[in-house]
């Protein structure tokens, strides 16, 4: 149970978490922080949180749990904001995409990554954002990644897992680095190509043509090509690295398919394709 | 109207054509052509058909209105086994998704393209095939493309439009070329981007994890891999030159992204993801 919840960013992610905790009953009070009062004014009017303040320090007095969930390039800030202003028995949290670059935000914030500082990552969104498209039932069977340091204390971890377990996720444990790299596979590169799609058709002289033909398939695949830019500019400066890794990965393993066009290799073709299919049915589903 | 319909390959495409003119009755007898009596005779119990042969030849005689609805690769064959069985006053389409090939293979198989051949286009389907997957409103309100040549029968291109309209398209022609450079990038690449993605997701040694993290926007955006990799090894090969051409400007633009992520131009980033997310939501409709 939550006494007094604080969340620093009240929108899709931040919010959800607020109605999926108030539907079972598991926190008391919700205070809202961000910079913006119309959307604050918003959330309390949608009865996702209380009350709120605009001012992160003061917002997280005497909160026992606060979450962040502002985009990564925020993080710092509000760290800053928030250093000398939490409880003394205050667990902290957040929601960002990227592990590494949050951790790297605390330990520059506070001087060292504090031990109640719990890194986490909601596995759940949609290509809608703000507070508006929040729902109780977001995290229901989805998964969260914690990623503690060695020092962090076990009590604020279990914390945060039975937070993220009364809204109804999955939750586990990796090495922030390990998160990185899985979700710049699963996650960001995917984002990434529809992103460039989008953007490549587009500018292609015909493109009022273009999107006219495009069909059900291309509505699915460049879903994400809707989400919102600013997170997404974030994540690519905050988990750089792995980005990059992966999109030279991904370059190479499209050189293949085009030479295999090219040279009219029916053969390697079949095998990528068949390859795919099978891997996406059998892990992910035929749906 | 149209007294005997032949279709020949009666998997999603054909079937849903057959039953879509079905159940507005527009068609009299419907005879089913293929390779694999047991797919026909799936066809026949689900009501999708009449009556079928395994010789295409045979299938076509006295029918009215001749759909070929086969692998491009398998384009030119059924051409060849149904040249001199066709009725005087037959019109013959296709639902090839590139059209210069069957064009090609119409000119090989026939000596040259005949007059009453329309290649056409149907841009509807799923990831899913075979006859079972056949629904009726498949092609409500979806896009048709005609490709008719200069020689090509007036009469019978419109028999065709009008064929497609029954069953709730709206038909459109396009030159040839122009039709397989539009498809190439709304369609073929985006295809050939999953595919590449998921089968390179799938050789990552950590396979199991990776997919176990793959949140909705990777299902959405992968499902397209799930489609018929013998479907899609003969669109590219079939429109080879214009899907290369797309997979190098793609290249081009990814190496652009790259680049911005390595140089941590988060200026250039946010450029292209908004003029991606506007383009998507002004041109696809925000979903």
């Amino acid at each position: 149970m939550i006494n007094r919840l604080c969340i620093i960013g009240v929108g899709l992610i931040g919010g959800s978490l607020a109605r999926a905790l108030r539907a079972v009953g598991y926190c008391g009070e919700v205070i809202g922080a961000g910079r913006n009062p119309a959307h604050l004014r918003q959330a309390v009017e949608l009865g996702v949180i209380d009350r709120f303040e605009t001012d992160p320090g003061q917002a997280v007095a005497g909160a026992d749990v606060v979450l962040v969930a502002v985009p990564l390039g925020a993080m710092e800030g509000v760290f800053r904001a928030i250093r000398g202003h939490l409880a003394g028995d205050a667990v902290l949290t957040d929601a960002g995409s990227a592990k590494g670059s949050v951790i790297e935000a605390a330990r520059r914030a506070f001087g060292r990554v504090p031990d109640y500082f719990v890194p986490g990552h909601p596995i759940a969104g949609t290509e809608n954002s703000g507070v508006a498209a929040s729902v109780p039932d977001l995290y229901k069977n989805r998964r969260v990644i914690l990623t503690p340091l060695e020092h962090t204390d076990p009590a604020a971890a279990s914390r945060v897992r039975g937070m993220w377990e009364a809204a109804g996720a999955h939750v586990s444990e990796m090495e922030p680095a390990h998160h990185d790299a899985v979700l710049a596979a699963t996650s960001h590169l995917p984002h990434v190509l529809a992103f460039t799609l989008v953007d490549s058709l587009a500018r292609l002289g015909d493109r009022e043509e273009i999107f006219t033909y495009a069909a059900g398939g291309f509505r699915d695949f460049t879903r994400i090509a809707s989400s919102d830019p600013v997170m997404w500019r974030d994540i690519c400066l905050a988990n750089d690295d792995a980005i990059r890794r992966m999109i030279e990965r991904f370059i190479d393993d499209l050189k293949e398919v085009g030479k295999a066009v090219q040279e009219h290799d029916g053969h390697r073709l079949l095998e990528i394709f068949t390859s795919a299919k099978q891997a996406r049915d059998r892990f992910i589903g035929h749906d």
